[in-house]
């Protein structure tokens, strides 16, 4: 169930890998360093003060969502997230490309801007603090934020108060919250959460065999939609049923959302949430079925503007990390 | 079979919806005329004098390539393109957006820029100079050239001589060649070939219950890739058999490609050609197989920068006029 185009900081998911800082905003102080002519501390009152407010409605998501449909091939490690790893809120802050352009940041060839986060963190025997990377094109497209406000309303502890990153478009992990420190450089942050987790790998590769430096790096969401009701496995008067969901592109737009009730033999096209959006948003759509008495398998499929579809089997999309469960959606449900 | 990572004037693929036209370079002229404060008219010389030559590597591809496949669902219109109605080159000329700003274009809310060009065509009973339109946003992002040369050579008339537009990422039918004129307005062009040419609907649709208001404009081309060697057909020696061929991706970029022998069940994961190129280039790759004696259907599909993949079934992409045929491509071969 989608209760709007925007969530709540209360039903927005929460994904932390680490514990949940308690920080004093008063003291709290962000610093931006390395490849920059003018290297910065901000405190929070300075960022709100120094840099033009703005706001975008994007999603957040974890690349992880909708990984509870890939066991159904194979067992996968991480959480097994139903689709509801995701959300969309107005993000409120500074845009990073202001932040950085006003300490002077420096491209030379290969750039990235490092996030260090304030958020302890345990893997493979040692204790880290968070931290992951963008590329500096990225980074100063304009589009990511230094959040402190979802929704009108200051972040909660849960959602990175007192300042997060929001990477539009981007997988969840990119936006680390509690941020604590920027730093341009050569090359991708070395911490575990960007060398060792969040990247993409063949069917036919597993945990032992996982050559690390030849993953790809998960950045750009891919095109997903689900079904957000009826709930799987729910019972409903046979009938007119109103099924409903989200869709969500990055880089393209939701074009077409297509629902199926015969394994996508034939489908019934959705409406599609008009409301004004950025291209950062998901896209809300709903169809009504008419379902005869029985058990049906309800299918959803998104399309892009470049003519680009989810595939229809989940064994197409299975990696033993379990990301970017991407296949057609798929519940059941009994209607008598 | 790929020549190389470019591709020639005579072995680069030609789509006309008319004439081949004669064009004096030095009568020709091009205005630049709407929603512009300074409308202009530039001769070829004016062009090549006035404004920076630059040169962009880029796919060109019609948005009917690899339509053959289609027909085995069931037939569609248009013409039954294998593969090879794309090519990759480099192109020479000057940045549309650097003369759409000479002229004073001024953007306001929904902006087009629409081109007519001098080659004459026929549909639905009328005769029409072909014309289309690209989104303002996209004709001024520094990527869309006004192009007089082709891999150093000046175009031949075949492919737009003296000048035509390359708008990378998108459709071949945006880059009109023989370009006549230029206007900025707040609508897409009315030409036939914007409103009823080029636009993807769902596969319950066909010629007859078309809406074409309702079809999505093919701008952005989707992920895609195919095995250009051996040829579908193929007697080949068994043992080990190199295949190759390209992919391309709009936006994200070409991350893996795979190759199988047993209609996906497992997959070889191809070498990718590692030679610097743009976003706008093609990917080419090669794998070696060990095909024993005997019938193979080799497949092939690429992954993007995003975690999208290609579908597996043509059925899934059907679509009546042909267009986006992106399924697994498909070949089968005879080692002996």
């Amino acid at each position: 169930m989608i209760a709007g185009m925007h969530t709540t900081q209360d039903d927005f998911y929460v994904r932390n890998h680490g514990n949940v800082p308690v920080i004093d905003e008063t003291l709290h102080r962000i610093s931006v360093s390395g490849q920059v002519s003018r290297p910065i501390s901000l405190s929070l009152n300075d960022l709100k003060s120094r840099f033009e407010r703005v706001s975008v409605s994007a999603v957040m998501q974890c690349a992880g969502n909708r990984r509870a449909d890939l066991f159904s091939v194979k067992p996968v490690s991480g959480d097994p997230w139903a689709p509801g790893a995701i959300g969309n809120a107005v993000w409120t802050g500074v845009r990073l490309k202001d932040v950085l352009e006003s300490a002077g940041i420096m491209c030379v060839g290969e750039t990235h801007v490092v996030f260090a986060a304030c958020d302890d963190c345990e893997a493979e025997g040692k204790r880290f603090r968070y931290g992951v990377s963008i590329p500096a094109s990225k980074a100063l497209s304009g589009d990511v934020l230094l959040a402190y406000e979802m929704n009108g309303e200051v972040l909660s502890p849960e959602h990175g108060y007192p300042l997060r990153v929001v990477v539009p478009g981007y997988a969840g992990v990119r936006s680390p919250k509690w941020l604590a420190s920027i730093e341009v450089r050569d090359k991708p942050s070395d911490n575990h959460m960007q060398q060792r987790e969040y990247k993409l790998f063949p069917a036919s590769v597993d945990e032992a065999s996982a050559d690390w430096e030849n993953g790809t790096t998960i950045n750009d969401m891919p095109l997903n939609s689900a079904i957000c009701e009826p709930n799987d496995g729910a019972t409903l008067c046979a009938g007119p049923v109103r099924v409903a969901g989200y869709a969500v592109a990055t880089g393209t737009s939701v074009a077409r959302v297509e629902v199926s009730s015969d394994d996508g033999v034939t489908w019934t096209q959705a409406a599609l949430n008009v409301e004004p959006s950025t291209p950062w948003s998901w896209t809300l759509w709903t169809v009504e079925l008419a379902l005869p008495e029985g058990t049906h398998e309800l299918s959803v499929r998104a399309w892009d503007s470049a003519g680009q579809t989810q595939v229809s089997q989940v064994a197409d999309v299975w990696n033993f990390k379990g990301y970017l469960s991407t296949a057609w959606h798929r519940i059941t449900v009994t209607a008598q």
